[in-house]
């Protein structure tokens, strides 16, 4: 057997284990298996083999992708169009394996032309760092692979699911935290899954039947609200044009005037209102619907009360911060991502609701092959049928590994830690020349235009231009330097404008200083 | 700054390196800042302290999940009651962070208590094994902790996506891998991303407009598709009970007869047949669908033509056995799991269609802050607005590092290695006295009775209602026992039998019989 033959052969192929084991020692064995037995002996030394490879890997990782892909020295992305990656690393799929040599260097060539996520200057998106408690529980669920729908299969994973979603429904302020949650593939899904809960709350038999006769059913969102409320509304056959974006204030905040008009609108036009989803922490400019405002009008009109706290969520574990929630436990149902502001690793989504039994009721199908009638421990563990998934990945244990690290207190002084920060760097530009913030930050959003000193003359108009032309060649210089990643956006009738948004609590008041000398240098000729 | 505090700190806030960093050292630090230098020099043995906790905890995770877990000498299971096993982990989240001796004590006692899915005689669900490049794979993601949406946060994803996405294609036999595809979490959600293309390949317009009062929508699936089908209708919109059960024939294949009545009664009732999901592998008797026959009926009705290869699609990987699948190519939607028969860790998922730009189509809705129009670079790289999924893991790079281990070849050895297994298996019980198999095996499905010697003398009703009793009986024991896992369920109107399952291709022919010896051994007294 060739070296390259070995590569095929699974871990658990060690099978000199099943020729020495107890329970076999007195079969005889044929031909075949008697030829086996020297293939066996190799497999021993390719369980060497594999471990060798496993440890010289994971010394790479912790090398090049945990320590220097977080380390301030090194580059954030190294920059390469997309025509001409495929040069650098190759990545076409070949016939026969190669090398466990070529494979250590394919590694160190992803990691080198990844962007670094976890770099302290990746402030793009609402996810950012590494957290060590959260990447260990990521490779401990790696290695046990399960997939969560029966405690048979996924004991421990089933209860610490249990555990966190009832603390963190303890934490929204639901009674002994009372109600119930899944964890779900991303934000987008779990908006999805609070849409089909209303649907199916309000009528349960288009389980069966679906939508077609039934009257139109209407949702309503904020302007500034996460656009998986349309997708989401699309792919469950409401309808994009169906989700009603509510007018938002000059805080990014929904207008309850416009929210009750256009409910008013949706009744003479005899649709029905299902849901608002109210949005704490919006993408953008990172504002705090006004919660206890939105839920008298659900309770005044008979709506479903959807919260999309995906980004705001973790600020409910700041005594301080905790306030632009107020209302959140009035809501039917909420989405909190601990993969945003609580820095857990990708992807760590959760959906809280208040119904118990509502997540059976609108998604079980009880399948028999996998939902054993008569198992003979009590089932009520098996928490596979509240999904629409049916394989599932363990998102849990990441999370729960860095709450038993920090502590309920740890993740507040984390909170209380980015907040600071996103306000350093606020009071940092606020009269600095040149910097111009777009409104005063609610969340650790800070968004702001830069206009460069050889174009502060410009007004209006042309000023407006100018800002949402100059955002794109900051950002493509950024880019190919390496230094940083910020992202920008226009909104509404404003011209592009930058982003900062802040998750990580190991970045420093220097950081932040970082961020603007940088964002002048870049565009200092522009 | 205690022990404990330290543990709150992410990996990158070695804030030393920013003191000493070029851009910063003209710098003046004011009197916070000055103070903090100080826990900076404590954050450098933070990072020691941390890099000390990772090399332990992979240790364990080598030693206790990887090796001995796939050990035969080892449990499949530790099995504890429910209400038992939080005495044994404490799964509470505390206040304050606990010592890293204690999270690696948690972590222990979590691989202690958790299910060996990669165990050799973990033989209960459609995934298994533990793929050393595979779990390297995915511990080298969760260290990059990317989001595939744009190629400007994950440029080495993206491509691989691409890649691997266009040689499946290739493999299904679809030109030059023309077409489109997308990694999804999970079959079931890969299934709902199907019909949804059906429908919005014949009615575009539902995206914004929805269903309500619109036609009714069929769907034809046989009795033994995966259940996914039912609960995604109902998701969608369509209702499960407009997915029509198609009967299957003695090998559990769809009757095409049936299938065309059923197509004829809901033409008769003024329904829209909107799509029939043909199943490559059922999860139970592993039966392939006449691919060929089911095409020429959705030609002939014009009808969007999917196929649920999730679990059977891996065969296309063996030029032995993929006549099994022949008409796969006439597909319009294909579901295929690389994470079932070929091996790859959870999750890893893929929906192929032969429709270019219809991802875009059905799921766009174009949100300017994350794909904004004027980036610099070529934005058909950014997958992001293909999916209903906002932040998204990378499921790619562990199939894609098995495969550039192993090469195509080496996946073409591993399932035929699989089948042989099962035929192995089958041989071996076929003669053997109690056995039963419920019928021929087409995958690498083996299902069959045992009754056990004391119970021989039974016949009809008698013996069915025996063998529906005793096979949760049978499974107790062994989940006690911790010595095996395998599945049983009833189907149609056959009483509770079981169901060998076989994806990892370092078992051997005597695991085959050491499963027959074991439940021969647990029901001896039945």
């Amino acid at each position: 057997m060739s070296s390259k033959e070995l590569h095929g052969i699974p871990i658990n192929s060690n099978g000199l284990e099943v020729l020495i084991g107890e329970h076999l020692t007195n079969d005889l064995w044929n031909e075949k298996e008697t030829n086996q037995i020297r293939g066996y002996y190799e497999s021993l030394s390719n369980r060497i083999l594999h471990e060798k490879f496993l440890r010289d890997l994971i010394d790479i990782l912790l090398d090049k992708a945990v320590f220097e892909g977080t380390s301030r020295k090194e580059k954030v992305v190294e920059w390469v169009e997309p025509k001409k990656l495929p040069f650098l690393i190759d990545l076409t799929l070949p016939m026969n394996g190669v090398s466990h040599e070529e494979l250590l260097s394919l590694a160190r060539n992803i990691i080198k032309y990844s962007v670094k996520t976890g770099h302290p200057h990746f402030v793009n998106q609402l996810f950012s760092s590494v957290d060590p408690y959260g990447l260990v529980g990521q490779w401990l669920t790696d290695a046990l692979n399960p997939s969560v729908y029966t405690y048979e299969v996924s004991p421990v994973f089933s209860l610490m699911e249990n555990e966190v979603l009832k603390e963190m429904r303890e934490i929204i302020g639901w009674e002994n935290g009372r109600g119930d949650g899944i964890f779900c593939p991303g934000g987008s899904l779990a908006n999805g899954y609070a849409i089909n809960l209303a649907r199916h709350y309000k009528f349960p038999e288009f389980k069966e039947i679906g939508l077609s006769q039934t009257p139109r059913l209407v949702i309503f969102t904020s302007e500034d609200a996460h656009y998986s409320m349309k997708k989401l509304a699309a792919f469950l056959g409401i309808g994009a044009s169906n989700v009603c974006c509510v007018k938002v204030d000059e805080r990014g905040k929904m207008c309850i005037q416009d929210l009750e008009l256009q409910i008013e609108e949706a009744l003479r036009q005899k649709a029905v209102p299902l849901m608002i989803s109210a949005t704490a922490g919006t993408t953008v400019l990172g504002a705090f619907d006004p919660l206890e405002d939105i839920s008298a009008i659900c309770t005044k009109y008979n709506i479903w009360f959807h919260v999309d706290a995906a980004w705001g969520g973790g600020v409910l574990m700041s005594r301080k911060y905790r306030f632009l929630l107020n209302g959140i436990e009035l809501a039917d149902s909420i989405t909190w991502n601990p993969h945003k502001l609580l820095a857990a690793p990708q992807q760590c989504s959760t959906l809280l609701i208040q119904h118990e039994g509502l997540l059976e009721s609108a998604h079980a199908s009880k399948a028999s092959y996998l939902f054993q009638p008569d198992k003979f421990y009590d089932t009520s563990y098996d928490s596979g049928d509240k999904h629409i998934q049916c394989g599932r990945r363990a998102d849990v244990l990441k999370f729960w590994f860095m709450w038993k690290a920090k502590g309920t207190n740890g993740f507040e002084k984390h909170v209380d830690r980015v907040f600071e920060l996103s306000r350093y760097f606020t009071d940092y530009i606020r009269q600095r020349k040149g910097w111009k913030l777009i409104l005063e930050p609610e969340c650790t959003n800070v968004c702001f235009w830069y206009t460069p000193p050889l174009k502060r003359h410009l007004k209006d108009e042309e000023l407006s231009n100018l800002l949402h032309k100059i955002a794109p060649i900051i950002k493509e210089r950024m880019v190919r330097k390496g230094s940083m990643l910020i992202t920008y956006q226009s909104l509404h009738n404003l011209p592009n404008f930058f982003r900062l948004v802040l998750q990580n609590s190991g970045l420093t008041e220097a950081d932040m200083r970082f961020f603007v000398n940088e964002i002048e240098s870049l565009s200092s000729d522009l």
